[in-house]
């Protein structure tokens, strides 16, 4: 299927064939990183700016060793210090960035749909690194690479997501990924957190009962308590939390046989889940953070390589 | 004519003949920006460090992406957690990052002057990117490239430079190139930001009448207020200052048919002018944020390739 | 004698043998920063992150510039604005980036030891560029490159660390490694900030007689007065300290004939020397600084190149 897309706003628009092509590209460059020399020529003489409007190291990082393995420069501009501080629009900085020539933004912003204005402005590619609540799109398609790698198939899996749904752009992009690929998609937690309206708005279950949930699930895939958006006003406390929503071993040993642990990190260690469980063999943390970085090579080389003429939004 | 300044400090000590060699240069490398792979090999294995010591993503950026198109390595020196509040002094910092090997110093500085003392005191080109209230050298070619662009020449011009210029480098730095082109120069703005002093200074006029200016000039170049700077002490209010100095479409109905709207950006939309002309026909302010990448490479390549035996400070 | 450690964590468990071929690699790539393009393919492909949890401009600078010249890519962490301020583990922060595929950590920390718990916990080589007040091994590496590169030997000079030795794992590097290589090792100041115990930890003379010190040294490493770890508490104040510790011409007059002087800086003029001497021909401050690209260079060459069979910690 040749790829026509300019832009990776979220998944919620991507088909289903879009998503298989970005993970079996992923596929064929994840092989680069264990190269002696980690590059390849792609994208040499081009530009990827990164935009980060929230505070970010890993995922900045990851887009820009990304785009370095493809021989790409970077620029990254922030908030603080630039001309957004002087109060200039977030149009006209990007517009003042293009007009240097170059090939591709990441954009980062607490502003659900900001990327999408950007993509309406500028003429080159726009991905979206998480906007506001609202999507993380290479965090879903790395999610179900790693998914894929483990059981090679979406079809007949039951996934369930566990916790701060109500922030998450994570949660978001994992259920309308998942769901176009066959899975089943669970929402776990608190009510407080999990929203009846949010499982009915994405099409997905909704369920308050983390152990029977446990009891279903082959993929858990564990969202951090995100206390910089106030989480820890939507339930007591973090012992109880952990208590009543926590993975940890006890709880483990009514999963199924082949069950895995995701985070995408950070972890709150003992609150989300436990150190055992972290580092345990059920845990496929690490392989999402290697994983990331071959998914957002697929993206970058998809998106940057599209022509332009045969380009949609 | 062969180049043999090792340093841009300031338009005012320029030749026209080496201010348009700068931009003879500059225009041959305006097509770099728009190959494939937009890179050439003349600063290989080089090192250009931006040395800022005030806030700033769009110079340095725009410097530092001249350098890597010229095939250069760059580096990042800002006065917040360096050694600079450690209590060093400006030379030993500088002396120390020339001891590492480093090939040019791009240098901006809220004392005027801080470009000139550092070229004194080091052995490899340092070029000026803005320095207090004095001289932003590149700034004033990119416009001056700007114009060219547009209208072929200099002389029998008039340009018009707009709103905050006692505060502002951009000015100086147009005011001292532009008359040595042969272009007529007009401060204009209130009293208050625009005093007599500055053009006599310069040797170029003054006037507190907008709507006249506008019906003689070319080119309008507006100042961005600012409020950083407390500019805003110097009028009543944002909507006053708009109201008599600011550019509108209402004003622009008696300016010269082919007349030209510059900005040096970032935009105080609906101040120093309004969106529909920051957006519309006469406006080139992305061109001169293209030409500015152009006119930075000019510049590095042209300072950096100075043979030291001819080099004039 | 083939390199065989992965690490380098401090010069303490480096034998005589280990600190003399690093210092030979060394002297091998001084050369390559006076060339013209100053690269060499070493180690292509490769990316070493700086992880620095303590500001540094200077340091992380010099680490970066050096893997450039060896070719590799760098990539940099800090821990405001990442995954550290959400809470994360370091071990956790490592573990994540070591998983997008890179090459070595450079560090730097507030804890003593971090090195060390990271090199347990990682199988890519760990630089320490600074760990809290115990060791910074490429700083007394390239002090010792130094000392040999004027001196052509280390037995029989007698080096003495002045100032700041309480809070200074320069001198801790310096001391450890002057020792081995067989050079006479004397820590002087105040008492306050130049314990007896430390000499006995280290192995080393204390003197609190600055004059006496100064006529029987073949070099002065003048540490400087880390404010930033509030020093100043342990003196009445920067005139006294200047007056009775400080280096000035009247006190050099009793120095040995060929005596040099040393800094790691940032210099502190006027306190812990004179600006006359700082920039004396005694002074070999700014070759300090040019060796050390050098030695990080062989540090990253060595450490990266060494066979995982063979590695030791």
């Amino acid at each position: 299927m040749p790829w026509t897309r300019q832009h990776l706003l979220g998944l919620e628009e991507l088909t289903k064939e879009e998503i298989l092509e970005i993970l079996d590209t992923a596929a064929s460059f994840k092989e680069v990183s264990t190269r002696s020399i980690k590059k390849i020529n792609a994208l040499q003489g081009k530009v990827v700016v990164n935009l980060f409007f929230e505070a970010s190291t890993r995922t900045s990082n990851s887009f820009a060793l990304a785009a370095k393995r493809l021989s790409a420069d970077t620029m990254s501009f922030s908030s603080s210090g630039s001309s957004v501080s002087k109060g200039e629009t977030l149009i006209d900085t990007a517009l003042n960035i293009q007009a240097m020539g170059v090939d591709a933004f990441v954009i980062r912003h607490s502003a659900p749909g900001a990327p999408h204005l950007l993509a309406r402005h500028v003429n080159v590619p726009v991905i979206n690194a998480g906007d506001g609540c609202h999507e993380h799109p290479t965090q879903g398609l790395l999610d179900m690479f790693t998914i894929r790698e483990v059981f090679g198939r979406f079809e007949g899996l039951t996934v369930a997501i566990l916790g701060d749904i109500r922030h998450s752009r994570v949660a978001r992009s994992n259920a309308w990924g998942l769901r176009k690929l066959g899975a089943r998609v669970i929402l776990a937690g608190p009510p407080t957190l999990v929203p009846q309206a949010i499982g009915a708005a994405l099409g997905v279950e909704v369920s308050h009962d983390i152990d029977a949930v446990i009891a279903e699930a082959d993929v858990l895939n564990c969202l951090r308590i995100q206390f910089e958006r106030k989480a820890a006003n939507y339930f007591p406390g973090t012992r109880e939390y952990a208590a009543i929503y926590g993975l940890n071993a006890e709880r483990m040993k009514h999963c199924k046989k082949d069950a895995i642990i995701m985070h995408p990190g950070p972890i709150n260690r003992g609150i989300e889940l436990t150190p055992d469980l972290a580092d345990g063999e059920r845990s496929v943390i690490l392989d999402q953070v290697q994983n990331g970085l071959a998914v957002r090579m697929a993206v970058l080389f998809l998106c940057m390589g599209a022509k332009p003429e045969k380009r949609t939004a």
